[in-house]
């Protein structure tokens, strides 16, 4: 057979094998997918439990999807048996674990291979059926990943008490900065009618170690806690329950004047209290384990305490009272930015006052940066300063800043750094992740919050990737120490496995099925300084299109809006250079960080180049670390974004003999969305700065191929609702 | 003073300095720019001269553009004179040159240093004040490129008698496949107003050779042979004569009919025979220096003699008796193509036995290539073959297929090309240019046509650098055996002179004046082969958008359309391969030309690439000359055009010191248009090509940044007329 004839065969193979699989991968089974062919090992001989309980039903229904059928379950172990049970199921306390389990509390679990009167089995216990779940869940992780082994020792318990996701969705449908279709929660046709979809929402989280989630916006309709919406809520409540899954919601500060009828929500009237206590009340009587409240106050013109001239913790209080009795806990929000000072200023200026303040069942949630989850911020100063109050962590999983659906940005890299960050607070090595999940403060709550960007989109976020930015979410607040790199590994084995499903690989470019896995990692991996890159490098920072904040908008200007909405106010860009001055010169946002990192911000020559437009204003000409002048380094540095994004597409483009066709093409499509915004952004920035740097865009970058008056002309017909 | 303050004055300095130069640049001025600071060099001392004719005050004009005022005017030669005058003047007749003139005849002219009594002058002389106009236009060329010297010895005549230029512009002002404005000729306001455009018009023509006009499209309205419009006709002629330009007219076949009122325009028709007579004494009465009739007929739904079952002979010759009585020509079209055979061979078969049938005052007109002006096309097989009849070539210097006037392409290497083809049909070195200037075959007619770029457009044609095809177009009529490279260099020379205008050329990036017009030049040199890059390479023909022939739309399918109108006619792309078979197991197309050529075409071995899938339909894994599959060849030769621009694109841009602000932007714009028109190209055509190569783009290429559905959408809103 001559070389040309047997390419063209093995070319026809592929085809139709990815026409074969290509109906069913839609991307809806997330990374869920235990297909017949994900491995061939033998695994397990039979099943040895005294629970049906739902991590039992997990894994036989994993099971059945990997073998056809369910694994025979029996009394005696035998070579091979898989245990599972709680530390209370006969089998598991005859292995002596229960002092160990009762050291990994509720969620925890442990893996483990064991040898029983000879015979050698795996075991997944845990102390209740919540960290069982969770045990399973990494089983079957291992399963997927081809990673299993009989010298398995694993135990884990989560970094955080509370894993919560926080979903933007309004009661009409809506989500704010929601890229994946609308919201999946049917709010019109519940309680009566219970989407399946709720179901796999629980078990999609359960399986990354999500453990609760608020279900609307913070940005809150006072309806939510009217009667009718809180039956809606008690029916998806009992949906998630079983999933170890608690429901939270945002509320309305006056909601007892607008849902109420009261004359006032003002925190110190005793109507008012007793208003939210009665809500409480009924609140837990319809749903026993509700998680609590989460609360933006005096922000962006929602109302608060200050209305009535209290402060955030007279208001956060007053809520801690009415669900104290009932254990539920206040997430308020610190995200308030008066106009005045600065505005990266505001929220710790706001803040740090009130340290000690706060009654034992409040949390303070605080974006991950000072600003608003802009593409790269360094971490909010709030952080490792309030001492005396636990903090949570408010990540955003949905892209606002980051490219929408369309981009294909890991967010994990960018959390990674802001949980590894070193506030000093305590001396070197107080990391965030330290600071938050008790390690330094011995807080007993825990917390840390994502924004979901989870929708009705068959495959829940839009951008198949995406997905992994929620598995990266639950995967770092189970453990703030994972690596990047671990996450990306895990979610791409689980996510891509058709290759597996019709056989061996073939690849028409020669390329391994680990080259494909790692070529991917590496993609995903750069993704988000990427997007950083031709986004806004070197620190700057909102210069996006005014409500959408898709594309660049540099040069916005909106008449009477308030400047700390409007690009100018923080890029500063002028004839001498461009950054705002954050130094002790300047509005001393750099004095609100613990020494060392004040000093080694306020001087451009020790602070990171990643932050440096963040923290100073600098001449057109600065020299920068690389030895250029700073115009030339962001000329370069948006080109290498550009480049970058179009790196990516050849990595994906390679790849295609790996991936399905349907999930291939969606990609691909997404990926030249991407070049091309790339490229807007590249031209629209530079072309804007050079109006003021005046100097030329070095020779050896690729030029642009727009007008600045052209890009000015671009209005996205987009809201900040889907 | 540091390096920095040094650079930041220089730069400080240019930016002024094209701010001064601004609103002077608009491109009104072409090539004929003769700024005070063009040159310093000494030149005359003084003019001697008998005659104050046109030459004479064209170059007095010049001369005090350049010097702020005219040359002193003297009858004794001094060291250093310039003479001028034609055979008849008294300075030239004792220079005893009398003989050499007659030689150049009456167009030709003589630019010679001398001594006269020992006093060193410098003439410039002919047989008439048409050769002398011809002969001021090149000194000046001279002194505009710093070439003069004491040493010139230049002799001078045109390779083709007739000269002229065929404006596709429409009595009602539109200019089909006219991308600069509507027309210059405001028939409306003619003949009561002269435009002092026509004038202008006139004088650029002169400058560069082109003797002759035809006013109106060959799709011809029988109405501009009315009384009406031939006074408006009149009224043109007599601003154009000073500068030796003679005015034509396209006529329609049908006038007799449409416009005389007779029942026929059959040409055996007596009556119609008397009524052209009668035309003709009419027209010459009021120009007798009328040229004659451009005859578009039996073509595209035009009327012609075939209507009444006659033949091209009989339309033709019918008109050139009119025509002869008062020396006029009639140059008719051979671009025919009525569906059937391969249209690529309809032109010669209709015509070839037609050779030497027609009275000699008929030429025929035949397009470069044998279908329609695409980006490259072999040449004609008429020529070479028709030995009886004089061909006249027709050149497109509109760039209807070329990108309109937002790309950037010279087109004198295309044409240079086909004057250079070896048509064999005298043996070897019987080329184009030989076969149609009078050399091989001894006609006593020559011509050579190009159908006008020219338009309202305060540029005249739309892109700053389709001048130059203006240009381009002028001297290759003027002299066949120019180089595109010599043509290129005169051209940038004369018309970018602005650095010189403000003083030395500074450069921010040390390029020198030499450096900035090599690179000029080099661009323009590749810009043909680019465009055919990007757009069509290997032989691929036809393949654009549907009407307005802009962008590509390889895919174009149009209900009811004839089936040589629609891309898949030409390209046949299917799941074996792509391209035309016009060997002699297909079409046999090759068959019309001249051994051994129609050898060398037939076998893909020896077929030159650039015309490979003009005459094979090859297999996508066929092995082409480089050693990659005809696929991939294709992937690369695209992205070659799209990286070739954006190389463009950095040569202007580096080129900004050197030029005014204002063509800088005007044509960095085009350039980023150019640019992402490019990637267009690349993108559809790949990506349609591939739904039938079924094989990946080599993946060390840049990715296509668009969907294949989405371009498939883009309707662009554009008629073939302006």
């Amino acid at each position: 057979m001559s070389k040309l004839i047997k390419r063209t065969l093995v070319l026809g193979f592929i085809l139709s094998a990815i026409a074969f699989s290509a109906s069913a991968e839609d991307g809806s089974r997330l990374w869920l997918r235990f297909n017949k062919t994900t491995t061939d090992a033998n695994l397990f001989s039979s099943i040895v439990t005294s629970t049906k309980s739902l991590p039992y039903k997990e894994f036989q229904s994993a099971w059945t999807e990997l073998k056809g059928k369910e694994l025979a379950s029996i009394t005696i172990v035998e070579n091979g048996s898989l245990l599972i049970g709680t530390a209370k199921d006969k089998q598991i306390r005859n292995l002596g674990l229960q002092k160990e389990l009762v050291a990994l509390g509720n969620e925890g679990y442990m893996i483990k291979s064991v040898s029983v009167n000879g015979k050698k089995a795996t075991v997944v216990a845990s102390l209740t059926d919540k960290g069982l779940l969770y045990g399973v869940f990494h089983l079957l992780r291992i399963v997927q990943m081809n990673e299993f082994s009989d010298q398995l020792n694993i135990k884990e318990k989560p970094s955080y008490a509370l894993r919560i996701l926080n979903h933007w969705d309004n009661l009409d449908g809506t989500v704010e900065r929601g890229y994946s279709g609308h919201s999946i929660w049917n709010w019109e046709e519940l309680p009566a009618v219970l989407s399946p979809r709720y179901q796999e929402y629980a078990r999609a989280n359960a399986s990354i170690g999500i453990n609760a989630t608020v279900l609307n916006n913070v940005n809150a309709s006072p309806k939510i806690l009217s009667d009718e919406y809180l039956q809606k809520v008690k029916a998806i409540a009992g949906v998630l329950r079983p999933y170890n899954m608690r429901v939270f919601l945002s509320i309305n500060f006056s909601s007892p004047k607008e849902l109420g009828g009261l004359p006032t929500s003002d925190p110190l009237d005793v109507k008012v209290q007793q208003w939210w206590k009665d809500k409480a009340n009924e609140i837990y009587k319809l749903i026993p384990d509700f998680g609590g409240f989460l609360v933006k106050a005096n922000s962006e013109g929602l109302p608060g305490p200050m209305d009535y001239g209290r402060t955030h913790v007279d208001g956060a209080n007053m809520l801690a009272d009415a669900l104290k009795p009932h254990g539920g806990i206040v997430m308020w929000r610190a995200f308030v930015y008066e106009p005045g000072d600065d505005r990266a200023k505001l929220a710790y200026k706001e803040f740090i006052n009130f340290d000690g303040k706060f009654k034992d069942n409040v949390m303070i949630q605080v974006k991950n940066g000072p600003i608003d989850f802009q593409p790269r911020e360094p971490f909010s100063p709030l952080f490792g300063a309030m001492k005396k109050t636990p903090l949570m962590p408010e990540l955003q999983i949905t892209q606002e800043y980051l490219g929408h659906s369309n981009h294909l940005v890991f967010l994990s890299p960018m959390w990674e750094e802001f949980l590894k960050a070193d506030t000093y607070c305590k001396g070197q090595g107080t990391t965030i992740a330290k600071v938050t999940d008790g390690r330094v403060f011995g807080n007993k709550l825990s917390a840390i919050a994502g924004v979901a960007n989870i929708g009705k989109d068959v495959n829940w976020t839009g951008h198949h990737f995406a997905q992994a930015n929620w598995y990266a979410f639950g995967r770092l607040a189970w453990n703030n120490q994972m690596t990047s790199e671990q996450i990306a590994d895990e979610w791409i084995k689980m996510t891509f496995t058709s290759p597996l499903e019709v056989g061996t690989p073939v690849a028409t470019n020669s390329m391994s099925t680990v080259d494909f896995q790692l070529s991917i990692k590496n993609m995903m991996l750069a993704s988000h300084q990427t997007a950083v890159d031709y986004m806004m490098p070197l620190g700057l920072h909102h210069i996006f299109a005014w409500t959408h904040h898709y594309g660049p908008e540099p040069w916005c200007d909106v008449a009477g809006a308030r400047p700390d909405w409007l690009p100018k106010y923080y890029h500063n860009a002028d004839a001498k250079g461009v950054g705002f001055d954050r130094t002790t010169s300047g509005s001393n946002a750099v004095g609100q960080y613990a020494s060392p990192l004040k000093e080694q911000f306020n001087d451009p020559a020790t602070c990171p180049d990643a932050y440096i437009l963040w923290f100073h204003h600098l001449a057109w000409d600065y020299k920068m670390k690389s030895g250029r002048t700073l115009w030339d380094e962001m000329c370069y540095t948006y080109d290498k974004g550009v480049n970058d994004v179009r790196g990516f597409q050849k990595i994906w483009d390679k790849a295609e003999p790996f991936i399905d066709a349907q999930r291939f093409a969606e990609v691909q499509s997404k990926l030249r969305i991407q070049a091309r915004d790339a490229v807007w952004w590249k031209d629209a920035c530079l072309l804007y700065f050079q109006t003021f740097s005046k100097r030329p865009i070095p020779y050896d970058i690729e030029r642009p191929v727009h007008n600045l008056e052209d890009l000015k002309k671009i209005k996205l017909n987009m809201g900040h609702h889907n």
